[in-house]
């Protein structure tokens, strides 16, 4: 076990992510931050809204951990219990903070609202705590000390959660003195897990540092580099620079991209480093791709948009799809995924247009075409056509998921001049 | 705490989630999927590749808990050790099982590939523990009993683990006995959590069974309702519904949907009774009202698809914006997203277009426009166009999301005929 000085624990907490009816996604967010402040991030929790759970949690996590960061259970109605868990931790009373008490009046002042006699609870904290202000919301954080270990709690709304984390990381978050924590990661397209696995032989041993491991996403496939430890700079940069060289020889062929960005982050930068622009076509995934590209800041200069032609009429009245090879081949085959992508190109200023048919399921598929068969199609002012099928497996978020990677995947092999390369779950055409 | 007989904990293991590079959604659909069974799920924990950890994390929840699921950790490479977890926690050795070493060589047959030697660590499984195959991926689950507790370890893809949780659940997951757990739920749209709160009083006091709890998300709050305990099926009923009145006669005003489907199922579940089509035209949100939409299976007979215009040239290209209102009033107006919904609406065979046009973030606000400042346009064949502006806050993420969700919410108030109702973060026009 790592001694508490080095280690943090990330704890959310609510009913509605316990039973799963809510997605916690503050756990990745923060220990995405944590682990690049050079802290290691050795569990995360999530718990119901139970008092009794919610202080045992946090005093077993104490034992071991320098730090914990807690989040949600700040709101104002009667299942939010953070304040009250900590304070029974500490064996503390809760006060209410007049600063605090100020700030969500003038709050909802803002808003144009009188604050509920409810939301006064909000201003109470255990008495040997502090208080975050909070612009984005009601819930001020709290910061308390308990033997040792420094918890920090936070609200549950990202967008209330993210801007206090950011502000207070720098005060808040110290990593640990001498320890360097350097992470990095190449993205491999064309070959499976246990292929690049398999390449990488005695590299990805447990007991190496740098650790290197895979982690594999529709049909991307990120090697993982790791040092924890001590060292200079200099030498922990050289223990990097020797193994990525080791791992460029051996899956150097398969990489599209060293760093963590995402598969749309890594398209868009490859477009704006040559001047391209691309739009999207697309049925099956009916938005995805597009949201995927235009979640990145910035992607206006080179994603200008495009069509969901969720229905066949659409794809004849959008994009000019001719109705009869529609009919005559089907709104998931080869020739209509070519008239999608050559009719959204011809019908944008964009340079390349990728299209998605496809059957994502769980109903329309044949025998012929099954659940899980995609057509994807790319366009380009210069270089044609490419159209490949793809025969995706699992359920139809796999499916969806599937197909924006791999249409991602095509643009990115074309821009890099590997459109030779064959994709995970490309079929015979 | 709850006896060991009624507990369930969900673990999910691997480095990328432990560090943030990868989100869990595994934790989240086996909550919700174990909690519809009756169970009671009462902690989620996420750990590293780390044996040690792993061994001790099992052995503390199995203290409680009668059962725990297990998910990733199962694939071919040295950082996959949930089989040499389970094994030193059951002191037994490691046992190659040749029906699963079969299945393993036959999935790569159907796929042309010769199995590499490294999927063979793949067919391993402590002596006692009992293989569950997996139609979809290489990696077998496994289940094994430890001290009373039943271990159920599935692989971590998504698309391999569901369908194998659907298939074993029957047999493997028992509901206790007499024990019932039923959930309902109420989603309110007009009012902010802690409005919803105030008005259901005592109705939300931590003691009560059945147990009410309030949830906000991008607009909406969920009003959850849990009982939990023995009776017959007519008493739990009766308190149900009881519990629902008295929740009715409180917030009823705000209630649009009584089920748990996302706001999106809602909209079209509310379209297809009424016959009506939708489309869509994006600018901000870049496809992401598309992609929740067709997000759900069979959305294909309500929604007919749209236009992502993304960038100006394709907002007069697509759908007709004029080029000087444009210019005159500037993308994130009234007057455009008015022209955007309205174009939409008369270039498809819909009879609703929703147009969301806005400022996400981080860049592009103004004084007069600020990040987050988005326009919101329902165009309908009967009923003219509603433009709405709203102020949303957080980030480029946060404000997109709660773009879709307040776009679909004017969708939903339209088709209950009570378009009057004012949305949160709503602005004066």
């Amino acid at each position: 076990m790592a001694v508490k000085s080095e280690s943090v624990a990330v704890v959310s907490i609510g009913d509605e992510l316990a039973i799963g009816q809510s997605l916690d996604t503050n756990s990745k967010w923060l220990s995405e931050k944590l682990t690049e402040r050079g802290l290691t991030v050795v569990e995360h929790v999530t718990v119901p809204d139970d008092l009794e759970r919610l202080v045992a949690t946090l005093r077993r996590l104490a034992r071991t951990c320098s730090k914990i960061v807690v989040t949600g259970g700040l709101g104002p109605t009667e299942d939010d219990l953070t304040r009250e868990a900590v304070g029974m931790l500490l064996g503390e009373r809760l006060v209410e903070d007049p600063e605090s008490l100020e700030a969500i009046r003038a709050w909802f002042a803002a808003a144009k609202r009188t604050m509920p006699e409810r939301n006064r609870v909000q201003a109470l904290r255990p008495e040997s705590g502090v208080h975050l202000s909070n612009p984005n919301g009601t819930a001020p954080g709290l910061r308390v000390l308990f033997e040792g270990t420094t918890i920090l709690c936070l609200p549950g709304p990202p967008g209330e959660m993210r801007p206090m984390f950011e502000r207070v990381v720098e005060t808040e978050i110290q990593p640990p003195e001498g320890r360097k924590i350097r992470t990095m990661v190449f993205q491999t397209i064309g070959a499976g897990e246990s292929d690049v696995a398999g390449r990488l032989g005695v590299l990805m041993s447990r007991g190496r540092n740098p650790l290197v491991g895979t982690t594999a996403s529709a049909g991307i496939v990120s090697v993982r580099v790791r040092y924890e430890g001590g060292g200079t700079e200099d030498e922990v940069a050289r223990l990097l620079d020797q193994t990525s060289a080791a791992l460029r020889d051996a899956v150097g062929d398969l990489v599209f991209a060293e760093g963590g960005g995402s598969l749309a982050e890594v398209a868009l930068e490859k477009l704006r480093r040559v001047g391209g622009r691309l739009a999207t076509v697309e049925s099956c995934t009916g938005g995805m791709l597009g949201q995927s590209l235009t979640a990145i800041a910035g992607s206006s200069d080179v994603y200008v948009g495009g069509w969901v032609t969720y229905s066949n009429e659409m794809k004849s009245r959008l994009v000019g799809v001719d109705r009869g090879v529609i009919e005559r081949c089907g709104a998931v085959s080869r020739e209509v995924a070519c008239e999608m992508a050559s009719g959204g190109l011809s019908r944008s200023d964009a340079d390349h247009c990728l299209a998605i048919t496809g059957v994502a399921g769980p109903g329309g598929g044949t025998a012929e075409k099954p659940v899980g068969t995609v057509w994807i199609g790319l366009a380009s002012r210069e270089g044609g056509v490419d159209c490949r099928r793809f025969q995706m497996r699992g359920e139809r978020d796999s499916v969806r998921q599937w197909s924006v990677s791999s249409a991602l995947g095509m643009l990115v092999l074309r821009l890099d001049g590997r459109s030779g390369v064959r994709l995970l779950r490309q079929a015979e055409a």
